[in-house]
C-alpha cells in the first residue's frame, strides 16, 4: 500500500522505496527492460554506424501542473525533442526524481501517470530510474531530470555545416505559448487567458521533415531563450547572418497581449512544442507540406532566411520596415519556465 | 568572465548560461563528443550485440563537501558504478545541475574540477549536460543528477540467474565508512573521527574480477540500505537464503564505535565504493585474488554464503554464534546520504 505523502524512507533504498518503485513506477511506465529493476537498464541500441544521441535536462517548472500539461509531460517531451531535433529516433529515457517529504502521493501520481501517457504518444520506453527524497523546505515540490537515447536508422540527419546564404528559416507553429500559459499560472502574476502551454513531443514532426528532404541543414526546439536564442546559436561565430520577418512568425493574439502587459519579446519566450528549421531554399515547400500533414506542425511557415550579412547576427524585420538586432538574451526574463 | 556567485541568468539560456558552460564545464570536462555544445551529444557505442547499459542517478548529499569526497566525485562514482555492477565498461556520462541561486561560484568550480579527475580517473567522457537555476530558497545549494551509458566488451557479465546454495558472498572491502563519513559533519552531529568516505569509481575493480572468473553470479554496490539491502535484493523472492558471518565483514572501529553511538547497524549503512558480490564456491579464490590486486579491493574477504533456506532471507550470526534476520530496512536511517 503506498501512503499518501511522500517520507524520507521512500528515498532511503529500503521497503518503502521498493514498494513506490513496483506499485507506481512499474505499474505505469511496464516495459520488460524497466521491469528487470537492476541498476541499469540493458538496451538494445543497434543504430547506423553505432552512432546514438544522448542528451539530458533537470525540470524545475513552477507551478509543476500547467494549462496544457504538467512537469512530467515537459520533461520527456524536452528529451525527446532535443533527441529529434539531431535527427535520432527517440527509444530510451532515464528518469529521476527528487520529491520534497510531504509531497501528496497524489500529486506524483498524476505526474507519473501523465509520463506514461506522452511517453505512449511519443512510442518510447523509461527503462531505469532514480528516487531521492529531501527534507521539506530543501527542494519546491518536486524535480524531474530526464535522459534519453536515440539511435540513427538511416542518413537523414540535419547537416549544420552546409547552413548558407538563401536557406529558409521555418518555424513550426504559434511561439511562446509555453512560456505564457506558465507564467499566467504563476502566483502573484495570474492574469486571464484560455492559452494551453504548446509542450509535445515531436519527434513524429522531426521525422516526416527527415523523410521529406535530404537538405534539413540545422534544427533546434526553442525553449529557453525562444526563438532568439536558438537563431543566434545558427550564426554565432559564422560568415552569415540570418533575417526574421516579424509579420511572418505566428504569434496568437493571446501570446502578443500579454507580452505587452509584461513588458516581454515573444521572440524571446520559451516554447515547448515548436521546432526551427533553416532549410535549403529550394526544399522548403516539401518541408513545409511534410509539417503540415503533423498535428505540431500546421501551422508552419518561413519566418525568414539567412542572408549573407551581417555577419553572425539576427535582424528582425519589423512590420513597419524597421530592422532591429535580436541579440542572444544576456539576463533571465522568466525563471523557472521549464 | 564568470561572477562570483550564480544567479537565475546562468540557468536562462542566454548569455552569461553560454558563458558558464564555455568558461567553466567545457573547460574542465573538455572532450570532442562534449565540446559540439548540442543538444544532444552524438556518441559511439560499439557494443556487443548492440546491447548498452543505462542507468541514472540524483545525488543530494548533505553537506556537498565531506571527508574524502564531494557531492560531484560521488554523483560520477555513483553512477560508473552501477554500470559496473552491471559488467558494462562504462563510456559516456550525462550530467545535469539543479543551481540555487546565489551558490558561490567558487564551490560550483571546486566540484567540477572534482567531477573532471574522477571522470579522468575512472577513463570516462562527460559528453552532454544541463544547468538548471532556481530561486533562492527551492533548493539546498546544489542537486546533481548523473545518467551513463556503459558498453558490453565480452561476454564477462554476472549472471544473477545462476546464483545457488554454496556460493560464496565476497564484500570488497571495509563498509558503512561513506554514511559514517559523511555523518560526522552533518550539522548538529559533528564528532571525532579521522574517517573518509570510501566514494571511489570500482569499474577497474569489477572489471579484474570479470576477467577472473566467468562464475560471477551477482554484483552490487551497496549504497543507500548498505550490505543488508543489497543482499536482501539477492535472495527476495528465491528459493534459498543468504548467511553473512558478521566478524568476517570488514568493519573499521571507528565506524563500529560511531555506529554504536548513533544506534546505527553497520550492515545497513551506505557505501560508495564497495562491491558486495556472489561467487561460485570454486572462483571464490581466483576473485578475491584478483579484487587484492586492486586498490579498492586489498581488504576484500569473503563473508558469507548462499544457503539452502531459510528462503528468501538473510541471516547474520553474530560473533558469540546467536543468528538474526537482516531484513529489508523499513525507514529512513539517514536521509542525505547520497
Amino acid at each position: 500500500m503506498i501512503p499518501d505523502t511522500i517520507t524520507l524512507s521512500h528515498g532511503s533504498g529500503g521497503r518503502l522505496m521498493h514498494e513506490l518503485i513496483e506499485e507506481l513506477f512499474v505499474t505505469h511506465f511496464s516495459n520488460p527492460e524497466l521491469n528487470n529493476l537492476n541498476d541499469s537498464a540493458i538496451v538494445d541500441v543497434t543504430s547506423k554506424g553505432n552512432k546514438v544521441a544522448f542528451t539530458t535536462d533537470s525540470f524545475v517548472v513552477q507551478p509543476i501542473f500547467f494549462p496544457g500539461g504538467d512537469i512530467g509531460k515537459l520533461a520527456l517531451c524536452g528529451t525527446i525533442n532535443d533527441l529529434s531535433v539531431d535527427g535520432a529516433l527517440p527509444l530510451y529515457i532515464a528518469v529521476s526524481f527528487i520529491l520534497e517529504e510531504g509531497l501528496p502521493m497524489s500529486t506524483l501520481q498524476r505526474i507519473v501517470v501523465s509520463m506514461a501517457e506522452t511517453a505512449k504518444k511519443a512510442d518510447v520506453k523509461i527503462v531505469t530510474g532514480d528516487t531521492k527524497v529531501v527534507d521539506k523546505g530543501s527542494c519546491d515540490k518536486l524535480f524531474i531530470t530526464t535522459t534519453g537515447i536515440g539511435v540513427f536508422k538511416n542518413d537523414n540527419v540535419p547537416l549544420p555545416d552546409r547552413v548558407k546564404p538563401g536557406d529558409k528559416i521555418i518555424i513550426s507553429g504559434y511561439i511562446g505559448d509555453h512560456g505564457i500559459a506558465v507564467l499566467s499560472k504563476r502566483e502573484g502574476l495570474q492574469f486571464e487567458t484560455s492559452l494551453e502551454s504548446d509542450c509535445a513531443p515531436l519527434n513524429a514532426l522531426t521525422r516526416k521533415m527527415l523523410d521529406a528532404s535530404s537538405n534539413i541543414k540545422w534544427m533546434r526546439d526553442p525553449t529557453r531563450g525562444g526563438i532568439a536564442a536558438s537563431l543566434n546559436e545558427v550564426v554565432a561565430g559564422k560568415s552569415f547572418g540570418a533575417v526574421i520577418k516579424e509579420s511572418s512568425v505566428p504569434i496568437r493574439d493571446s501570446v502578443r497581449g500579454a507580452c505587452e502587459m509584461l513588458g516581454l519579446d515573444p521572440m524571446y519566450v520559451a516554447n515547448e512544442g515548436k521546432i526551427v528549421a533553416v532549410v535549403d531554399s529550394d526544399d522548403a515547400d516539401k518541408v513545409l507540406n511534410a509539417m503540415r500533414k503533423d498535428e505540431a506542425g500546421v501551422n508552419a511557415s518561413v519566418a525568414g532566411e539567412i542572408v549573407e550579412g551581417p555577419e553572425g547576427l539576427v535582424l528582425i524585420e519589423t512590420d513597419i520596415g524597421g530592422k532591429r538586432i535580436l541579440d542572444m538574451p544576456r539576463g533571465e526574463l522568466l525563471p523557472r519556465i521549464c
